[in-house]
């Protein structure tokens, strides 16, 4: 096998197109130039469609547990409520953040899977008319559930006068976001997802509700201060030092996107969920997610019939794919694939494919090539 | 001009060394594969000698900034007193920061361009027996010098019980640091300066006396939580998403450092500090600070007889080359020559030659050759 043709099928990170990392290999520019300048801006503005938001679109060095804590510190203070709607292991951490900083934190637990629906946070939201922040989980990487964001919105603004803030890490750039449309305010997510770069990077949006909130309290921390992001964008620059390299690479996924097209992006994405969930359904491998809420970037599989650990070493080791294992309580039970940012049905084909072989390679009951045909029944349905 | 030809002489970023742009290169990897645990191990453990530790050092996604915001908030508590050392743009950052977390700051302050000696140190924590860290500057950045750290840890051993940390962000891995040795308990940096990568991970090494101060307290944040990071990187890991591709590129760094040895990268900045101020001499520029405390990554100047800024265009548009101006007070009024990394004296004799060039061309006086001559000199001397 090539030992650098590891193919990445994973929720993150995903692969690099080579024209992003042609462009990461431009010579170092200094961050306080007007050429850095210039192509900062450039792309801070070019992130607003995949936000849905006419407003500004904040830039950090760090990962996307960074930028979720930066919309926590800048909202709430110690003492103030919150309401965490916890669907797996990225809801949890917005609990444990809130928790950090003295936050009370209310959750809304559902069982690791299942998505949080429209009903129950409304019943849950009844009794609360003290908390000031509703966080939530768009996709929940953890369990391939896509929470429906764009209702909760709804029950969040109909019920409450709380920020509705959304972690959107692992699907933004892939998916519908409106934030402006459905009323969420804040949206935060990552790099190294559907926005096809390294990981390092994490972009924020606010609404107006929610720079108005900021404006009125004093930030629990520094460097993740926005409004000292959103002084430093007036000026095309970065309170701190920026990640040049990766903004160099966010330029050309920037025109990557636009070649596609939004709507095609999105689309692409669902034609390789419905792919892989029909290959699956036709391997008799149990998926997590029901189908309304299935992710568009991640499918979670709960096998009965062999081992997922021993299915993703096989992958590896014989085929050179990664796919993810489970986290927390899910460790060794359950296995992930991404089909997500640079991924294209075709890829997909290629790792349930290698899926197929390597169940019957640990002596799995399988019909080699049977989801292969289901998953091409679906791609040629669209072509 | 070539127009990817641009010359970084700026105190940061600095240039990316071919090979290392290359090892960015590799396709992206999981964070969570074996293969990333074995390269953020290996990687990790190399760094120690740069800090002069025998202990962990710490890796994170983030700038300069963050690292500084960590050595904070792991050690204090709100209403806690500290002291700070402030000779420019960046011990004033360390105060805004303790500020910002309701840390009672005493600042020592000492005018822009000198350096806080032992002395003052020593009569200034006389009377503040309640101070539970010392926070200083290494390379003071914005004015080229270099704080005596060795000297200013013996102060703070033998007149107090405080931590004393210090932000090497512009001088680690090109300057002597042997925090075991000198009793210094924090050291943070960054990736973009000596260490030759691009901007976006910071590094930070802790002593045991402060290990057991940070197990003694509740972290006021949550992405920059120590005790967090000291955990994964036990187990090889992270605990939120590290920079990937950064990653690889400090593995091919390390090879780097250790091929040429570190006293050898010592010699070679002190050479290029000397050839510069030779230079600058020579040309009767004014540098800011003086022998005894010029740093040895980078060298200020505050010009009488022209303006700055108009030397710093001429430079960059007809000459490719970028130096730094002045920050906040000294904006417009000084330039910065960065010498740290990948450069060697032959690109020292450019940059001077460029700027006896940019003088003659703005109608400043000027005998061209003569600071080249000066710098020759010093470098003869060592070869």
């Amino acid at each position: 096998m090539f030992t650098d043709k590891m193919i990445l099928r994973i929720p993150g990170p995903t692969p690099i197109p080579p024209r992003v990392q042609q462009a990461m290999n431009q010579p170092m520019i200094g961050h306080r130039s007007g050429q850095f300048s210039e192509l900062f801006a450039r792309t801070a503005e070019r992130l607003r469609p995949y936000f849905g938001t006419s407003g500004d679109v904040m830039i950090l060095a760090g990962s996307g547990t960074s930028a979720l804590e930066m919309s926590v510190v800048n909202t709430l203070q110690p003492g103030e409520e919150a309401a965490v709607l916890v669907s797996g292991a990225f809801g949890e951490r917005f609990a444990k953040i809130c928790e950090r900083y003295g936050i009370v934190v209310h959750r809304l637990d559902v069982p690791w899977g299942e998505a949080v629906t429209p009903d129950k946070l409304d019943a849950f939201l009844a009794d609360k008319p003290q908390v000031q922040a509703v966080f939530a989980t768009y996709c929940e990487t953890s369990t391939g559930v896509e929470n429906p964001i764009r209702e909760l919105a709804q029950v969040v603004r109909q019920k409450s006068n709380a920020l509705f803030i959304v972690d959107a890490v692992s699907c933004l750039g892939a998916v519908s976001c409106e934030m402006d449309a459905w009323g969420v305010d804040i949206v935060v997510t990552g790099s190294q997802k559907a926005f096809m770069l390294p990981t390092g990077l994490a972009f924020l949006a606010a609404s107006k509700r929610a720079w108005d909130v900021i404006d009125s309290k004093k930030p629990l921390a520094f460097y993740l201060d926005l409004k000292a992001y959103r002084k430093s964008l007036a000026e095309k620059t970065t309170p701190y030092t920026p990640a040049v390299s990766l903004i160099f690479g966010l330029d050309e996924v920037c025109k990557m996107l636009e070649e596609e097209g939004l709507a095609a992006i999105i689309k692409r994405h669902e034609i390789m969920r419905d792919m892989t969930r029909a290959a699956m359904r036709a391997l008799q491998i149990p998926l997590m997610a029901s189908d309304e809420f299935a992710a568009s970037t991640v499918t979670s599989c709960h096998p009965e019939t062999f081992d997922a650990e021993q299915l993703r070493k096989v992958l590896r080791t014989q085929h050179n794919i990664v796919i993810a294992g489970g986290q927390q309580h899910l460790k060794g039970k359950i296995f992930r694939i991404g089909h997500m940012g640079y991924c294209e049905p075709l890829d997909v084909l290629q790792v349930i494919a290698a899926i197929e072989m390597s169940l019957q390679q640990i002596g799995a009951p399988v019909e080699l090539g049977a989801g292969v045909k289901a998953a091409q029944e679906v791609l040629l349905a669209h072509v």
